[in-house]
């Protein structure tokens, strides 16, 4: 199922996270601030107003401490100890805006920064940095109405386990006891867990301050585990999506409708995915185009006009990425589906790489577009 | 509020925090497994069935890998380096069943193990470990309906912002759609979050078994964060209730009982918490009769008949510990309870201190006694 080029993309696009912003570096202002992601009361890791982190580790007696992030492939940020046995250093350069991955490498084993939150990505909780971006009030926690968002323990016959989802209901879903409302499902990355979206990608935030605006129609988001056959890094062309397919189609989204307030038509139900959710967004689309009726791409490959077989066409194709990956790719597959005759929107993150800024800016654009019966 | 013995409590049983099980100890068999605990496709942390755990960690260039785990107050596990470049070592005898935290102290950093996941606790993401314990049953995951666990993030004024809280509803909240609720409000301890109850408690699994056994009415668990105001360990004299029950009993409640189906009185709603959840509970309470009207201590203290001060006895007292805290405590308050005429109710875990399988267990002997109006 999973052209040649769409896994080229993936090969190429992984291997630029966390890469640093290009340019000329200006001399660093020294008005670091402990980053938003910290645990709490740690003052370290910090970034400053142009976008370069800082990290203090303590590891008194060891040799040698390396920050994963800072030089994309070549080798990271490398501290130096101090007298008081803390190791320190501060990026070469600022960081891309929004949410990074890292690591720490003590003594050539891999841990995680004591001072930071962990995040689920690259099959392994992460130590996680928050770059302030110029545009980070559309996912600020603001004093509006707050959606929930529920996990959920699903029966799937196919695995033979209960399976975990989260389900974002907008705010007034509990109070608005007879309104129905349409549903996006929308699936993580490579290496990421149904937490990512809400955790990384502040999902709920945004439909909230959305909803807020006036600027949607309130919708459910479900996320799940889309990992369901194990695949390796590397070997996402041997990916099948069946076992996912069927958890999706014939057990998730039956459970959910059965369950929550849905509006359970076609025309109600968008599937959307990030980078490798995007290749399973693409291949359960195409397979069932009679059960969804929105399409989201983030950064995650691309429809072409003759990939449509079913005679019915999809209401949106939307299909995103960061400045930083293949932006011309993305453009021109909106032109020539545009051409054929689709509903399709392109959009490209400015400044920005194959890394969760990208996605929460696609969402923002994308939910405006959807459930416009 | 906080009376000395009480505070006294806590300072003694927070430094049993992961002691071995008492005994001889049996040669060690050969059939360790990984923690069920571990990070996805991890093999270290394991556990055998006797209850030892054994670590492997790489860190080739380091000088010194020790686990706090494993022997109480007196250094934990010392691993021992492979030529490979891992770490390896076993606790020097069976652990107490059930779940603990631990650390990795990397030559004089502490860090998390790579190989578990992290669970909150001594205010810092700690790496966590299951010791299967024979009476693991009651929290397993089974196939049955599930309740679910959902995140709100309601509106504070007195703090001046939106807090957190974890909301599990039970199964079939969502498709009956007229029904209900009482409420248990159920504090974390000392360091923890909201998320502990879920993470570690599984409280939410507790409840979907006994409600599929039909051994309890349905009810709501709402979860929130109590470190209101900072307290430091050693501290805790120096805490005040006020802030934290100002967002319980002004905010919390009220934000629930409009967004939930709740039954919403006194006879209807219970707080119970751990450690200084109990605490917190019992300052609550005392201040508060009129809005609770069951409590719970677990480990968390104890009430004395000359504690009520209002006319209306609550509906039902539950004090618990393990055995290896201060049973007699909790033994003897139920007893003067009993004598004065209140419905007191004491359980002791057996053979095991102030951890989670306690405060597991105690939920378990809890919940089918709450609500019997």
């Amino acid at each position: 199922m999973i052209t040649k080029p769409l896994a080229m993309l993936f090969a190429a696009t992984f291997t630029s996270l966390a890469c640093l912003a290009q340019g000329n570096q200006p001399a660093i202002v020294e008005d670091f601030k402990p980053s938003s992601l910290n645990q709490p009361g740690q003052e370290y890791p910090q970034v400053n107003s142009q976008g370069y982190a800082r990290f203090k580790i303590k590891a008194p007696k060891a040799d040698s401490v390396r920050v994963s992030l800072g030089l994309g492939g070549r080798g990271g940020t490398i501290l130096t100890k101090g007298e008081d046995g803390f190791w320190t250093g501060t990026t070469a350069g600022p960081m891309d805006e929004g949410f990074h991955y890292y690591n720490v490498t003590i003594d050539g084993g891999k841990f995680n920064d004591p001072g930071a939150l962990n995040f689920y990505g690259s099959v392994r909780w992460e130590s996680g940095i928050e770059i302030p971006a110029h545009d980070q009030d559309f996912y600020a926690l603001k004093d509006v109405p707050h959606g929930n968002v529920q996990q959920i323990l699903f029966p799937s016959k196919s695995t033979n386990t209960s399976r975990r989802a989260f389900v974002y209901t907008p705010p007034g879903y509990e109070k608005e006891k007879s309104k129905k409302y349409p549903v996006l499902y929308l699936q993580h990355g490579w290496g990421e867990d149904e937490t990512a979206w809400s955790n990384q990608g502040h999902a709920n935030l945004i439909m909230d301050n959305l909803i807020a605006e006036g600027k949607i129609k309130p919708f459910i988001i479900v996320m799940t585990y889309g990992m369901t056959n194990e695949v390796k890094f590397g070997k996402i062309r041997e990916f099948k999506i069946d076992p996912f397919q069927t958890v999706m189609v014939d057990e998730l989204i039956p459970y959910v409708d059965a369950n929550f307030r849905t509006l359970s038509n076609r025309d109600n139900r968008a599937m959307a995915g990030l980078s490798m959710g995007g290749m399973e967004t693409k291949m359960i689309t195409l397979n069932k185009p009679e059960v969804f009726g929105y399409y989201g791409l983030l950064s995650g490959g691309v429809y072409a006009p003759e990939d449509f077989k079913d005679k019915t066409k999809p209401k949106l194709v939307f299909i995103s990425c960061g400045s930083k990956e293949r932006p011309d790719g993305v453009k021109k597959s909106a032109d020539d589906l545009k051409a054929a005759g689709y509903n399709a929107v392109s959009y490209v993150s400015d400044k920005t790489a194959h890394e969760f800024q990208t996605w929460r800016r696609s969402l923002h654009e994308l939910a405006p577009l959807l459930f416009k019966n």
